[in-house]
């Protein structure tokens, strides 16, 4: 269970010139994207580095959703600067890209596949050492300012994928609950689900004592290592804030109340999945958002057709916890009883199905999408979706339950529609 | 907020060659003290050096509470052997010390009062890089694995004091719970009393909003930030497991769920107080200690007068939450509750009598000496034990209310008897 180092509190922002200044930073990479080049985050950052005499460029190319295509070019960007230390302002999309971007840049001589995610990269631990990355969230749902992750889309295998090494968590996150007011309702509530499926599949994933294979040297270990009793407190303290929270926030972008809370929801749950990893909604979320066709989200403000990853990922999850509530029903259960369903009554081999209920009944309540057909997704995507999500067993083995090719298609079956 | 980096699992402490070997060390310091250096815990770190060809030398002279004199013993050690890395196995006693002599020795020209807190030392920050160094504990109290924090007694003024910053934090905390079938049932007891005393003080703390002055520059910021979103979680979430396991754990050593149930509070309390920071108990327990006459603690096995740290801590819990419930009473009402108090039909302005009590029904369970008179204490004593408090401001204005010089007089003569 590893360090993630955040400071938070309205305002916290504005500290950041002189916290890269306490690193001893004299030429900053910003990185951001178009949408939020243009918002006060990403103003008041440029201020506080102009006050603290730090020179910087700012990068704001970071495509939302990104791809190998648009991490390749931060990575360009990141090593013609020849930084010393990095800025990401923004949601999962630049944390990550701004990860991706210092990593290749303090390795220069790496092939990109060198740390992509085994089978489709080559895994190699991370030995070289990064320059210091802030990073600064402006969502609430990917916790990515916490984790040593960062996604991206393989274009090519229309597929996501992703490096994941202790070396390139932030060396520090400010959780600034005001930068949430500028965020749209639709960005609320996709990267609240994100952060519904982290905490829900991070306690729902096989106990760190059950995984296999556990390498001897602890050095070997992936930093995915199962549902543990410091990652079950993340959880559960992050679902029972998205419980009481989450409508609030997208209901009203004034409530700050509610948008802080999911603010540091997100980062509790990425603490706790950034140590105990997720399983199936994400692992079958991959290719549900590579495989996009024609889908547009409301309110995301980008030229190309995009599943945004929080939707991606909760589509799924009635279908998943459905059928992995088998190990660890009491779990289940719980987490449903968290959500709201009214648990006194029901029966512990029920607890799937009072989950999915729960569930159901959130995502109708926000007027979510009615499953994947909604999204523009028939039958005849299910064997590409099973093919995509294949790959993934970083996480899909931390599934309390083995899947076979079948149960995956019929986990996919099942999420087509949902109410 | 910064989380530590600890592994927790029956067992773990086998890997300490491992990780030592991953971070290239080859002469090791192995600390401890004289009752452990006897018992598994530390055959099993010397077996698993062999293991892994790390030269070590062992140095067993910890002195079971320190002082400044032992301190500096083990300094001087420590810069002869010029190691690359530590290793703490035992209580806080010995991680405390060990902290210290990797802080000395990387710093070969510093006074001993340059690090130490002010207004007794100069509490200068910590610049120079220290060698990494491995935590193990062996009780399930201070939490010293997790905290930038080692305290010893300062003898010439009687009174308790130390080193705060977050450079001496050990690198890697191996929370065993094996380790605790050892801890005689007393050892048991008072650092239990160190995690009640950890968890309700930093719950109660302060908020780290209203902490006065904030410089403005995070560097200058101390540890101690006062209470905050994330110090809270941990800080409950100990208390329930103090509640729920604590007498279970005192009162049968082989009772390994209890105990390792408390080994694992030990290291949350320690997460949550060493952010949020501690106050009254603990500002006013260094003098307790301190000016310890003839008490002698059962099951010690030292051959010194102590009165051990929680022990020292939790006397005065009831006067001290009594005091302070007048400021976030449903924080205080909220923690009677988890002890087991019936809270549904108390007045909210009683909050801090209903805590008290169930502290004393508490400690009562628990064969706790009556009060400060059973060390060996009278009125006599009060205006020395004040005086031993004043310095302590580090803690004590964390306090939610301020205290005069007779607010203190009247906490510790409150404190005399407790049933
Ligand atoms: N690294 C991790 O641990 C991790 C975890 C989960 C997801 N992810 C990845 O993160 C990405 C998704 O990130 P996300 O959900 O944070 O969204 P995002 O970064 O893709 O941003 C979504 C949209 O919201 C806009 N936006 C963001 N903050 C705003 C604000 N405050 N005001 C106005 N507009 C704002 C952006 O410009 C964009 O249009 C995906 O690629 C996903 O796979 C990473
Ligand atoms: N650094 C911090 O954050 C912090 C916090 C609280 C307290 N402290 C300090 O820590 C010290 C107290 O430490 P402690 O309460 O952990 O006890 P300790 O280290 O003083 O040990 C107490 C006794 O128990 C014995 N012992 C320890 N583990 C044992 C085991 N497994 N089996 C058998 N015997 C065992 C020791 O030999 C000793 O006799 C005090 O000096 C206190 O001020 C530090
Ligand atoms: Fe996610
Ligand atoms: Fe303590």
């Amino acid at each position: 269970m590893a360090v993630s180092n955040i400071r938070y509190g309205a305002g916290v922002t504005k500290e950041v010139g002189m916290d890269l200044q306490n690193m001893g930073a004299k030429n900053v990479c910003l990185m951001t994207d178009k949408n939020l080049s243009q918002l006060p985050p990403v103003q008041i950052v440029m201020d506080s580095l102009s006050k603290n005499g730090i020179s910087f460029q700012v990068y704001d190319d970071v495509r939302v959703e990104p791809t190998d295509g648009s991490f390749m070019d931060a990575i360009e960007f990141a090593k013609k600067g020849a930084f010393d230390a990095y800025v990401a302002v923004g949601g999962g999309s630049t944390m990550d890209t701004c990860k991706a971007a210092n990593l290749y840049a303090s390795s220069p001589h790496s092939e990109f596949l060198d740390y992509v995610n085994a089978p489709i990269g080559k895994g190699k631990p991370v030995t070289v050492p990064l320059k210091p990355l802030i990073a600064v969230p402006t969502t609430s749902g990917t916790g990515s300012e916490t984790t040593g992750v960062a996604i991206f889309d393989y274009e090519h295998l229309k597929v996501k994928t992703g490096i994941a090494s202790r070396a390139i968590k932030p060396t520090l996150g400010l959780v600034d609950p005001l930068h949430t007011l500028h965020m749209p309702c639709q960005v609320v509530a996709n990267s609240g689900f994100d952060v519904l499926c982290h905490a829900l599949e991070s306690y729902t994933a096989i106990p760190y004592s059950m995984r296999s294979p556990c390498p001897s040297n602890p050095i070997q270990r992936p930093a995915y290592q199962g549902s543990n009793p410091i990652s079950d407190i993340w959880a559960v303290h992050a679902l029972q804030i998205v419980a009481k929270y989450l409508k609030r926030a997208v209901r009203n972008p004034d409530d700050l109340e509610a948008r802080s809370k999911m603010h540091l929801a997100s980062a509790f749950a990425g603490i706790g999945f950034g140590n105990a990893g997720v399983h199936l909604c994400h692992g079958m979320s991959y290719p549900i958002s590579g495989l996009v066709k024609t889908y547009k989200a409301k309110e995301y403000n980008v030229d190309h057709p995009l599943v945004p990853h929080g939707l991606s990922v909760v589509l799924t999850s009635p279908a998943v916890f459905t059928f992995t509530a088998q190990m660890f029903p009491e779990r289940h259960l719980e987490t449903a009883g968290i959500l709201g369903a009214n648990i006194r009554t029901a029966r512990i081999q029920d607890a799937g199905l009072v989950l999915a209920d729960a569930l159901r009944k959130f995502l109708f309540d926000l007027n979510v999408d009615d499953g994947l057909a909604a999204l523009g997704y028939s039958k005849d995507d299910i064997p590409s979706l099973v093919k995509g999500t294949l790959p993934q067993e970083r996480v899909t083995k931390l599934a309390p339950r083995a899947q076979s090719e079948e149960d995956l298609s019929a986990l996919f079956e099942a999420s087509m529609k949902l109410y």
